[in-house]
C-alpha cells in the first residue's frame, strides 16, 4: 500500500526552539533551570540519545544563557553529530574525573532546579554532594506543560504512528485466533507493526480468556480457544512517535454477559473521549469513563487509571487520574483506555489516542469499537 | 552443533541467600538498609524485572527482616510470580495514593540507606520528601561488592555466554568483509549471537577504516574495502548473563604500521590480563595494560578506562580505570579492552572478559588474539 511519507527531518533549530521554550517555562516557575540526562526528555529538546546513561550526560537549560552539554569526552564527538547538536555548548569530561565538579559551576547556588525524572539517583546525589544548597524538583512536577504539548510536527507524526496502529489492528481481524498460542498473535501483531513502519515495537498484549483479567499480562503459551475473549494491546514508535491502541475481540460468538461488558467499556470509553476540552482537569478524563462503569456496577473491576500520555515514549505523564488536576491544554496527546476486568474469567479494554484540540478532543485510532468476532 | 545444555535455573532460595547476603552487607557498612528499584540490581536480588520504571516499584532490604517489595497494585501479580517472589512480603499502591507514604513506614528515619544507582531521581526525591532526616548513597559506592562478585553458578553462566561469544567470532572471521556495508556484518554478528543462545543482543561494534578509530562507533553505512582495520566489539545476553567481546581483524594483508600497533594492543591486553589477582586495586590492571601502550608511544591514543564489570548486565561497575582502588576479589568479572585509536585512519581493540580466581584471573574468552586476516 502507499502511505503517508516519511515527516520533514526536525533541524539543529527546531531543538534550540525547543530548549528556550523549556528555559522560559524554567524562568516563569521561578526555577534557576532545567537539567536533563539521557532518555525522553533529553530526546526531545535535542535528537540526543546515547546509549550509555551509566556515565554523567547532562544537558543543562539556564534562563538567558546558550545550552551546555555536560558529556563523557568519548560520547562527545556523537553528541556533536545529534540533530540539536549544532545547538549546544559540549563540556567533557574525561574516564576518572569527577563530573559533578565538571557540572556544578554550570549551575546556582542555592538554586532550584527541574530535574529530568528518569535521571540516575547516583547523579542526582552526586550533584547534592557537589552543591549541597542547590535543590532539585522532578521536572515533571516543575513543569508538566514541557513534553506534553504537542507542536504541529509532532502531532503529524502521532497521528502517522495512530494511523499505522490502525492499520495493524484491520489486518489481525484477518487471522486465525482459535488454537493459536497468544504469543503467536503477538509476534504478528510485532512483525505488523514493523510492516506498517514502526522502527520500534513497544508492548503486543494479547490477554485471552482469563489471561485478559490481568491488566499487565504480555502474552504467554496459553492457547486462545473458542468463546475467548481477547484483549489486544499494542505500540511502538514510528518516526520517534508513539502509538498505543486497544481493542478486545471475540473468537467466535460472544454470550450476552460477555457483549454486556463489552459494551460498557465502550461506552465509558467514549465517555471519556467526550469529555476531553481544554480547561478541564486531567482527573475529568478518569471520572468520566469511570462513572459509566461504576454506574452498571463493575466499579471495582476497573483497576487502573484512564489514560497516560504519549510522545516520544508510548508511556509518559500526564495520566488521567483522580488527583491530577492539570488542566488539559490544546497538543495534549494522551491515551483513554477504560476497562473492566473479571479475575479468573476475562477481560475487555478498549484504547484510543486522543489529542486535545482548541474546542474538544480528537481520536488519532479510528478503528471500529464495537465487539469484532474472530475466527 | 551441541552446545552445553542450559543451567540449572535459579530458584527463590537462590534469590533469599542474595537478598539476605545484601542485607548482612548493609549492617556491616553501617548502613540501615538497601533500597532497589527496577534494573539490574533487582534482577539480581529477586529475578524480577518489571516493565514499568514510571511507578515506584522499590525493594526494602532491611537487616534482620525479611524482604518486602513496594508494588504498584496493578503489577503485583507480576512480582509474586518472579522466581524469587516467593521470598518477597509485597506492600502494593494503587494508582492515585502516594506511593511514597507507602514506601517511607519501611525505612528508619535518620537512617542511611544504599540506594541502586539507576532508582529515577523523581523516586529519590519523593523519598527525600518524605522522610527529610533519612540519607541516601549511591549502591555502587555504598557496597561495590555486591553484584560485583559472582557465585559459582553466576560464573558458569558468564563462562557460556562467552563460550558463545567466541564460537561468533570464528564463525563470522568466514564471511566476506570486503564490498559490505559495516551495518550488513553487525547484522551478521547479531544473527550469530542469537544463533549461539543468546536471547538479547546489546551491540555489535563494526568500526571499519577510520570509524574504528571512534570507540564508541556502532556500524555505519560504509563499505568495508581492502585495506581496512576492522574493529568488532559484540555481546549480550545469554541466559540472564552477559558476553563482550572485541577483536580487530584485517581485510587482506596489513602494512607493517597496522601489524606494529595491533602487535601493541595484544601485548597491552596480555599485560592488563596477567596483572589480575586478587588484592590489587582494579586501577592496577587499568595502569598494566596503559604502562604498554605509552611506552610504544600511544599513551594518548588510549582513550578509555581499560575495562568494565559485566554479570546480568554488559557493562556494570566495577571499572578498571586509575582512581579506582577497590581491590580485586576472586568471582569478580570484568573485561580488560585497551585499544589504540588513530583518528581518520584506524583503530585497534582487542577484549576479553576475564574473572578473578584463587591466585590471579582466568579468561572466558579463548579466540586467537593474533590479527586475523578476513577477505
Amino acid at each position: 500500500m502507499s502511505g503517508p511519507s516519511r515527516p520533514v527531518p526536525f533541524t539543529a533549530d527546531d531543538y534550540r526552539a525547543r530548549m528556550a521554550r523549556a528555559a522560559d517555562a524554567a524562568a516563569g516557575a521561578g526555577l534557576a533551570g532545567v537539567l536533563v540526562a539521557p532518555g525522553p526528555d533529553l530526546v526531545h529538546l535535542t535528537g540526543y540519545q546515547p546509549v550509555n546513561t551509566e556515565r554523567l550526560t547532562l544537558l543543562v537549560l539556564t534562563p538567558g544563557q546558550d545550552p551546555v552539554l555536560v558529556v563523557p569526552t568519548l560520547e562527545a564527538p556523537d553528541a556533536a553529530e545529534a540533530v540539536g547538536g549544532p545547538a549546544l555548548t559540549l563540556r567533557d569530561w574525561t574516564d576518572g574525573k569527577d563530573p559533578y565538579a565538571v557540572a556544578a559551576p554550570l549551575l546556582r547556588d542555592r538554586g532550584k532546579y527541574g530535574i529530568s525524572d528518569n535521571t540516575w539517583a547516583m547523579h542526582l546525589l552526586g550533584l547534592q554532594g557537589a552543591l549541597p544548597d542547590t535543590s532539585y524538583v522532578s521536572l515533571t512536577e516543575a513543569l508538566p506543560m514541557l513534553r506534553a504539548v504537542k507542536d504541529a510536527r509532532e502531532l503529524e507524526r502521532l497521528a502517522a504512528a495512530g494511523a499505522a496502529a490502525d492499520a495493524v489492528y484491520e489486518e489481525i481481524l484477518k487471522v486465525r485466533f482459535s488454537g493459536r498460542a497468544e504469543t503467536d498473535i503477538a509476534a504478528e501483531l510485532a512483525d505488523l507493526l514493523k510492516r506498517f513502519g514502526h522502527s520500534q515495537v513497544d508492548f503486543t498484549v494479547v490477554g485471552s480468556g482469563p489471561n485478559g483479567a490481568n491488566p499487565h499480562h504480555e502474552a504467554g503459551d496459553r492457547t486462545i480457544e473458542p468463546g475467548d475473549m481477547v484483549v489486544l494491546d499494542f505500540g511502538g514508535l514510528k518516526h520517534g512517535y508513539g502509538s498505543d491502541t486497544s481493542r478486545t475481540v471475540h473468537v467466535g460468538e460472544p454470550t450476552a454477559e460477555e457483549r454486556r461488558v463489552h459494551d460498557i467499556v465502550r461506552q465509558a470509553q467514549e465517555a471519556g473521549c467526550a469529555a476531553v476540552r481544554p480547561g478541564i482537569a486531567c482527573q475529568e478524563v478518569d471520572r468520566a469513563a469511570r462513572a459509566v462503569i461504576a454506574e452498571a456496577g463493575y466499579g471495582e473491576r476497573f483497576i487502573h487509571r484512564t489514560g497516560h500520555g504519549i510522545g516520544v515514549t508510548t508511556h509518559e505523564p500526564p495520566y488521567m487520574i483522580e488527583g491530577e488536576e492539570l488542566p488539559l491544554v490544546p497538543g495534549m496527546c494522551f491515551s483513554v483506555e477504560p476497562g473492566i476486568y473479571l479475575p479468573g474469567r476475562f477481560g475487555v479494554r478498549i484504547e484510543d489516542i486522543v489529542t486535545v484540540t482548541e474546542d474538544g478532543g480528537r481520536r488519532l485510532n479510528a478503528t471500529s469499537r464495537e465487539l469484532a468476532i474472530v475466527e
